[in-house]
């Protein structure tokens, strides 16, 4: 995967270099798609570390899970094999809930508890800010840098009126000055 | 179609019964998801029009928008064949909008121009939700019709959130009784 484009790689390139059969390969997996699930989620969790380090003394959960989101979504849209996931697995809600849910939900959590975040029920609003990260992060994969970074912003602040905080806030928080946070990738 | 499953249907079903060859079929449509897109556009918007008239007095944007949502995602459920779709092309975020896109444009536009509605950008607007929509009813193919009637519900509050309703009154627009529309399929 490192030595040309993800579109170039064939099963049959990687049952080669596996060294296992074609019927083995299908064996366990039902597409590249699928190969690929945990090479992407083992790129989120480094990405997710990676932010966690930078928060500083950001301890508001929204605030948290805005800037985590604005990375993550970033550092998704800049990597090739993020951005060819993405185009070619259709709404993959649980390989990305796998993938990014972690520390999300960890964050997430946090606000929940602590009555910051209300949800009118977990599970819908799991799938459906999946849903709707998935599906933004996909209308941008052709935009510049910076049409990527405003669309993500945009899409952060609605998601902060989905957790419940009111417009004005929601707004203020998804567009804070980002750091210096340099890309993990 | 209507003789059997659509899991059951080829193309050479399709393309036998419409006088084709297979090699035509493939140089207009790229499989069957892309032969059902204009089915299911055709059906949502029967659907539409069918909740349209049953609006009654309801003149509120986001109650317009809250209650033809709730009907509509009820509608698709209960259909196989918009089952069959949304379980089988991804995120066709782009199909769903010409397909539920023309209503709810109509329905959205009125709550944007009138003020009732506000959101950051409306392209992003429209992936996000679209993406929410398609990834929570997904989620609910499985669910019995109370539990769906309810996650549709939830998503309906968390799209009110979206368009920028505080979440007391999102909450009380998207439970409202739904009234004695019958179902239109």
């Amino acid at each position: 995967m490192s030595e040309r484009p993800v579109d170039e790689v064939t099963i049959a390139d990687i049952t080669r270099a596996a060294d296992v059969g074609h019927g083995s390969f299908y064996l366990h997996f039902n597409s590249k798609n699928e190969v690929l699930t945990p090479v992407i989620q083992e790129r989120a969790a480094e990405w997710g570390a990676h932010v966690q380090e930078h928060l500083e003394n950001r301890d508001d959960p929204a605030e948290v899970v805005a800037f985590t989101t604005r990375h993550m979504a970033r550092a998704a849209l800049r990597d090739p094999l993020w951005r060819w996931y993405l185009t070619h697995s259709g709404v993959p809600v649980d390989d990305m809930r796998a993938a990014v849910g972690r520390f999300g939900a960890r964050d997430f959590g946090t606000g929940i508890e602590s009555g910051r975040f209300s949800v009118p029920d977990l599970d819908v609003w799991m799938r459906f800010t999946m849903g709707a990260y998935v599906s933004t992060l996909l209308g941008c994969v052709d935009l510049d840098e910076e049409a990527q970074g405003l669309a993500i912003d945009n899409m952060v602040e609605m998601m902060m009126r989905v957790v419940g905080l009111f417009p004005e806030e929601a707004h203020e928080i998804a567009h804070r000055p980002l750091g210096a946070l340099a890309p993990p990738n």
